[in-house]
């Protein structure tokens, strides 16, 4: 018998609109050490990572460890019945083949129970590297969907280039050219705010605007985005994670 | 002459939404006691009933009972030019081909004068049970829609049913199935927030989703339905009732 | 060397969403007066004159009066990319095929610069006529477009009648017919809410409501029409100005 209780039920809903729209089926891992998924988009260039710790849950229990395979979009079109203030709970049994939401409004007073059919995905072993990583740059979630989502109206790829004093992003198409550079600041209060960098060594990688695009679905999760690897942090809990290959010259010739 | 004078203007912008969505064409019959009508949807499975008492108009005159088709999709494109805060007149002579809607702005500064074509409608005498019912339930409006709203989502058709302690609704899809249970409350101040359950015996009927979404258009009138007949109270003045008859199994098979 | 500083940099982008609905391409002039363009739109039926002076910018400099042609859709995708608060500069070289938008967040953070290709237009002696009008009437911006919305839903055409008392804007349609009065109003306080009627003559002509309809996208920018031309103030800096032929009889029985 596994059990999820999370108080902050809309946590879940943006989750999984952050993810689904890169990945439509996949299994959710359960285990003692909490709640995780990883998979690549259909078109095997990306990878995203979920993981959700146990302690982030106001209650986790589970017997053993059992994977649950489960089609986001309906998973999605339940928790979407879910109300901003609902806690959320799931529950399956090990055996069975569907897994419940169950939605609590915060009085009580309306409880609702949604039951959604299991399938069996066949899971591929991703091997995320570890990697030492030339840069990191913390920057304000909302400042990064906003350059992406800008700068696919002009091109289809974006250059991000690292120096010491900030990130430039820049494109190039038909009608022109176009380039956002962001300046390290560590001025303001709210660290959310920040752009932090940090930096072995200049990197300048390009990427397709319509993977990034895709990623920044996850910005109402977190605040802080470090573009190369992008990672949410989701607040006392865990992270998603979304990992894209640089496009190498070569390839785009063979698009 | 008639002529009816309404002050909230918004009311019967309101209204015309809640009813056009199932009829396109009725008549308005006009009487000393005030303005109503009814009329089944297209297809015949429900029926609506509108019922506006004279002495909710600010001024409400004519010289003798009668009836006007309008087309609701015309009528409702010249209500929306009715401004939010717009006294609306409503003035026709009983022979005329033609109903006038007169909107005044608060200052006086605007006013618009539109004149609609009226059309000969057949009318049918509909015979509304009396019933006596074995259960009512008061619920807030804006709950109920969401109930129906999420639902629908699953699955096709929605199995309520109501016991002393509350009112269940149950719908079941190709990708799982669902309930929601609402539970009587009556502990909050305002009457409009109370779920209020009175029942004579357990009732258990299965209505069409696409119907109830239909009658939730009415939401934004008024703030309590009673599910099954669904009542939406216009205060002060009237009601927009819907009857849908429940699903029969039989019936089921045949579509 | 054209540079063009403009700290409210909002305001070019609403003028641009205002003239873009008519003219897709355009020459915009430079001179050390300022910044002007006038254009027909695509079926020649209407002309849309910009005038922005140089003393409206923070900065304003050029060498020497030059044209520079724009895809007006190209250049709002553009500046769309700036932010509500960005400083807007426009800089080009007489000779370049290019001109450079840069965006400035206010605290310098992020700095954006976007390139647009230039092209080559035609341009077009549309000499306006200077006309004594026997008519004006100034009225808030969102008065007009909403009549101008409103009746459009009616009909194709409203005949604008201007009295010593009053407007009146008028439509017939197949469902019915239409109009709207506005009286001249001074007694409210903000210039830009008054009606004034400023007439010689009573006047009485005919627009196709569409055309009129893409002229009030230009409601965001300024809050005071006076139709017939359709003039929108841009504060301490120019205007748009929109000049329509009226509809003579003879031709809507060609169409």
């Amino acid at each position: 018998m596994f059990e999820a209780r999370l108080v902050q039920g809309e946590l879940l809903k943006k989750i999984l609109e952050a993810i689904r729209e890169l990945v439509t089926e996949a299994n959710f891992e359960v285990s003692s050490s909490g709640l995780s998924l990883q998979a690549m988009d259909s078109s095997h260039v990306s990878l995203v990572a979920l993981s959700l710790r146990s302690d982030g849950f106001e209650h986790f229990r589970t017997d053993r460890a059992f994977s649950m395979g489960m089609n986001l979009n309906s998973m999605s079109k339940m928790l979407r019945c879910a109300g901003r203030d609902d806690i959320i709970t799931m529950k399956a049994e090990e055996t069975a083949d569907t897994v419940s939401f169950l939605f609590e409004s915060p009085t009580q007073d309306r409880v609702s129970e949604f039951e959604l059919k299991l399938m069996d995905i066949s899971s591929e072993n991703l091997g995320i590297p570890e990697t030492e990583y030339a840069a990191s740059v913390r920057m304000p979630a909302p400042e990064f969907q906003r350059i992406c989502r800008d700068l696919s109206t002009i091109g289809d790829t974006v250059e991000m280039s690292v120096t010491k004093d900030g990130i430039r992003f820049a494109t190039a198409g038909d009608i022109g050219n176009a380039s956002v550079i962001c300046r390290q600041n560590t001025a303001v209060d709210r660290s959310d705010d920040q752009t932090v960098i940090d930096m072995n060594e200049p990197v300048a990688l390009t990427f397709a605007l319509r993977y990034l695009n895709s990623f920044t679905k996850a910005t109402g999760l977190a605040s802080a985005v470090l573009p190369v690897i992008v990672e949410y942090r989701i607040a006392e809990m865990g992270y998603v994670r979304y990992y894209l290959a640089p496009k190498i010259e070569d390839e785009e010739m063979d698009n």
